[in-house]
């Protein structure tokens, strides 16, 4: 038989508790902080989706289809902006902001490798409708308590802000369009430093190149930056940017936040504040990124309204996370109990229905085997209780339960409260 | 711009919040039964998916497509059943039997109409790898414990046996292939009875037709209905069929249970004891359905395993909760406090920080209104705890906290608590 298309994953009981545990610690967090769950199919006309993606993704990336009985066009989504979009622009009269979080698969043409798949879940915040830095500062709130989350300590969050970068870029040095050097600034960890000012010499002049990089080394605690560049370059959209994000971050806990010139993002759609989680230690490189994108909505489709949010790079904390020790995947199941029936199944069974409705995630033998291969099946699965009952069990109304070194006999009556102890240790 | 695919649904989060419930609560229950979560991807390759759903399926149903960029043939998957057995195929050593459930979107290009989606979530819960009738047993017992859980109390599970049919309808009244008759059988609700009577004389001759009808009015008390079966008709498939399905009998409550003849269910892959739910009041119809099917994983490309399982009906539960009202879509956001600043705005988030870090899920206004307007985007939302923050409380430490009717100045170490409490009224 075939196996699953390349590039895109079944999911065993092992990774898939592991990985609703993650998404839902994740919408706990989300749900905190005032964003609500949101869903949209994975197919979308084609209408919708093109021209949306630029040139490369569109003709290289997106799965296009045709719909074989309506011989309509369309795609599998590509990102859950594109949907959200679609959404505001169907739903005009939703009370604004409209603060959404989406967890879903996207798919991808791309060369599968090692953390890159076809089919992938994206995990979006956003707060639509507001064009306030309480919105930015919103975001930036809610990715520090991821990271607290997922306890991460050494990481940085880097603030830049597409405002400044045009303020210095643009009328501060005279580059016609600064949008252009951003695609190639943010290949600087492909390409090194030599690569960067390599490909900026074909777009402005060599004077300007060094000017540039001088720029882009700037960073640091982002009042001391924000001094600097609001001295060196007088002029609004320096001032604007400044007073916004000094508005934002006298919202949030400002230690782990440093203003780096040098953090632009690729993507052309950014207006104001950016933003990206590095994290240091243990070494999974950026795990957030996002911004403001005030023109894409009313681009993709919808009304104009203002947009500010992040992606939490989801598959890149999951795979880091279990390459990395800081998540475990050694629960095969989820059951905590494993009843090995000796000859007593009726009696198993009740005793099965008694925990569950204590709340008790409990296999009983669905296979007429031997209680050593019960045993066996258990233990393979990692079950962590294991109940025996046999006749003598049977007769005292009582079930052996084995946890760890320890065996004993307990009244059905204490079983579901002796368990949750078990399990709590 | 264009809206999402015909048939295909976007999820506000008052839909969404409601069936994020609603699924978690199924969820809970697979998992005290003894079921884990399982995942697979939404495409699969053609060639796993062509030649099993049968012509009408296949040629007028499925989403089939051509990979644009590799051209290899794809589809959307139809059900969750052949993505188990390709599973099972490509993971022979896992240890048996695998007890699944999984909830996922499924595609059919059906025709849209009233609760049938294009895009819909199906709900499986399977046991593979046991041919004993106590995994039959399991389903049924996570099939009450589901109808326990939404509240129902008029319903039945109606029970019957692929080989108690074969042995009366075979190898007692002498019909060749029983298989043919119950994809007709299972038009009754639709068709009536004349109109089975009518197809079933296009198979059969007029006289069988007539012995058919009778045998299939016949339901009751299993044991009952059992001893008259097994008296009137002697043969192995009827001896087989009865031990199971009283082994299976000797394990669950039976009181809502009744072996029903007349249930055959359309599908022709059943090959032992098969069940549907059918809820009486409200009169929401069938809402779970499965069987025994231990021919089907082989067939469909993986080991020779039997397996039993039964689906949910998952939308049907929630469109009909919705529509009967039990389920209610009154939350339009998870946010349980709305915090109106009235010119504190650091103050407030310093309240919220508080909240959230007490688990409270907490908006703050994000737009820099005014406090009217704040209230008013709260109320619209239906948030049900609004905390005022002005310059008084900012003075005493306090914060004012509004409830129903009753509205109060909290001290910020109580306000958790205090909140809390309201919450659980």
């Amino acid at each position: 038989m075939s196996p699953a298309p390349k590039g895109m994953r079944d999911f065993s009981p092992e990774i898939m508790l592991l990985r609703k545990s993650v998404f839902s610690r994740l919408e706990a967090i989300f749900e905190r902080f005032g964003f609500d769950p949101f869903g949209t199919p994975v197919v979308e006309l084609w209408e919708t989706m093109k021209g949306k993606y630029g040139d490369e993704a569109e003709n290289q990336m997106l799965y296009y289809f045709k719909d074989k009985w309506s011989g309509r066009e369309m795609a599998l989504r590509y990102d859950l902006t594109v949907p959200l979009a679609r959404y505001m622009a169907e739903n005009p009269n939703i009370p604004l902001p409209f603060c959404r979080y989406h967890i879903g698969r996207v798919y991808r043409h791309d060369r599968p490798q090692k953390g890159r798949y076809r089919e992938f879940w994206q995990c979006d915040a956003d707060v639509v409708g507001s064009p306030r830095p309480e919105a930015d500062a919103l975001i930036l709130n809610l990715t520090l308590e991821v990271m607290k989350e997922f306890g991460f300590n050494e990481f940085t969050v880097n603030l830049n802000d597409r405002r400044l970068l045009r303020g210095i870029f643009e009328k501060g040095i005279g580059i016609k369009n600064p949008g252009a050097l951003y695609t190639v600034i943010d290949k600087l960890d492909k390409i090194g430093e030599d690569g960067v000012k390599k490909e900026l010499g074909k777009i402005i002049d060599g004077k300007k190149v060094n000017e540039v990089m001088k720029i882009l080394k700037i960073s640091g605690k982002p009042g001391q930056v924000l001094e600097e560049i609001s001295e060196k370059f007088k002029n609004s959209d320096i001032e604007e940017s400044k007073r916004d994000l000094e508005e934002i971050l006298a919202l949030i806990p400002t230690e782990k936040i440093s203003l780096k010139l040098g953090m632009v993002r690729g993507l052309d759609y950014y207006t104001g504040p950016i933003f990206e989680t590095l994290v240091e230690a243990p070494a999974i490189g950026s795990i957030t990124g996002g911004g403001r994108y005030d023109g894409l909505i009313a681009k993709y489709g919808g009304k104009d309204l203002p947009a500010t949010g992040t992606t939490i790079g989801v598959e890149r904390l999951i795979d880091a996370g279990l390459e990395l020790g800081i998540f475990k995947k050694e629960k095969k199941t989820s059951a905590e109990v494993g009843i090995i029936n000796i000859g007593a199944k009726s009696y198993s069974w009740k005793v099965a229905d008694l925990l569950r409705r204590n709340g008790i995630k409990v296999r009983v033998d669905l296979m007429d085997r031997k209680d050593k291969k019960q045993s066996e099946y258990y233990r393979k699965l990692g079950i962590p209780v294991l109940i025996f009952i046999g006749k003598q069990e049977v007769d005292s109304g009582e079930a052996t339960v084995m946890f760890g070194q320890s065996r004993e006999k307990v009244n059905l009556k204490d079983l579901p409260n002796k368990i949750k102890t078990f399990l709590k240790a």
